[in-house]
């Protein structure tokens, strides 16, 4: 290695402090998907406004965990492993920034719907959903700081729940669709939820696997089952 | 400045092989926004199946072009400016392989619902969106490669139409859905068409963000009006 020991431990200090930002930029999306959900299931409009209001700072720390990212690729020089480890700093921190904004997504629907006719049991299975998804979460920023490739595998393997809650929610509102068009409008945004959800699911995922990338050095196989039929089905209406 | 201008002609002869790496993207991504459309217009589903396929070598140019990136800055070392372009570089790759993964989606459903009952005029509808996408990121990639802010300001003019056209689809499958629960599963599909490629028109709308504060040095202002009021508001059915 061409680092001498000084400037390795510069660069591991340099990353422990973005590391600290990951985290807490974890925390504060884990805190938006809880507040969305609850604001959701309550009927909590103004708890649904702060939430929306809250992702400005979660961009504002993405912001500056890129720069900081920057600075360090600058003024460390990390090459190899180093580097891949800096950069994956970007796509994580890329990552929490969308599940930032899929939770915001929620809490601006959750404003509109809150006095259409509600959908029976439909906000506590989006709750059960969610809940699972902000469990992955919460693990694989876990995963991450101790570089734990089987808590990250687990969290992957986990989302494929995800997806067949995703799947039976989108039959069910279809079902209700079609029994009364009174409500097709209050599906369409609770749609868009379990959706929005679903696609958390999916971004916790792609951290879980650059977890695994950054301890083995290896993308996991793509043996992964992906689980929402829907846009490859009829999600067993018409079928 | 440090850098002689032996490095700095090093470093722009590396920025310009990324930047026609980007182009090449980008061209391979408004390809598939056309042949998604066409397979969709048409009923076309081998030609939906090859757009579907051919998204894995846009996200396999990602990759390179995010390597590339990565050897410049631990290669040349940029600073300030310098190092603003080239982080520029994964932010506007990462946009165009969601561009090209929505185009994907797009195709994925065409090939479940092309034999559902058609919904008179929702192709031509989402077409013509989804040809003013395209036009908008032809632009963008124009202004991106000749540092044109006009243009790029332009563009990000633009979005406001495509928000607008996805507002009208979304209150017309609503109507259809409404009028005869029988169009409601192809609605739902066709809704997330319009949906990806109202993204994509975001997407596209954040590139040319970036090329403003590449040109400019700032971003610019939140003036622009965000359109799209399906998630603000009740899509005009039912408010």
């Amino acid at each position: 290695m061409i680092n001498s020991t000084h400037i390795a431990s510069a660069f591991d200090r340099d990353l422990e402090a973005i590391q600290a930002m990951i985290m807490k930029m974890g925390g504060m999306v884990e805190e938006a998907i809880e507040n969305a959900t609850e604001a959701l299931t309550e009927g909590d409009t103004e708890l649904a406004a702060s939430t929306r209001l809250a992702d400005k700072e979660i961009d504002a720390l993405e912001e500056k965990v890129n720069e900081e990212a920057a600075r360090v690729i600058a003024l460390r020089q990390p090459i190899a492993t180093d580097l891949r480890t800096v950069l994956t700093i970007f796509r994580i921190a890329a990552a929490l920034e969308r599940v930032g904004d899929y939770a915001k997504n929620i809490a601006k629907r959750t404003e509109i719907i809150y006095d259409l006719s509600p959908i029976e049991g439909a906000t506590l299975s989006l709750k059960r959903m969610s809940r699972a998804v902000q469990i992955m979460l919460k693990d694989v920023l876990d995963a991450y700081i101790q570089r734990d490739a089987d808590l990250a595998l687990d969290v992957r393997a986990r989302d494929a729940e995800v997806d067949q809650m995703y799947n039976a929610l989108f039959r069910e509102f279809l079902t209700h669709m079609m029994e009364d068009p009174r409500n097709i409008t209050a599906c369409m945004h609770l749609h868009f939820m379990a959706k929005n959800i679903e696609r958390m699911g999916d971004l916790v995922t792609g951290i879980s696997e650059q977890v695994i990338y950054l301890v083995t050095g290896e993308m996991p196989d793509e043996d992964r089952k992906k689980a929402d039929y829907t846009s490859t089905a009829r999600g067993g209406v018409v079928s």
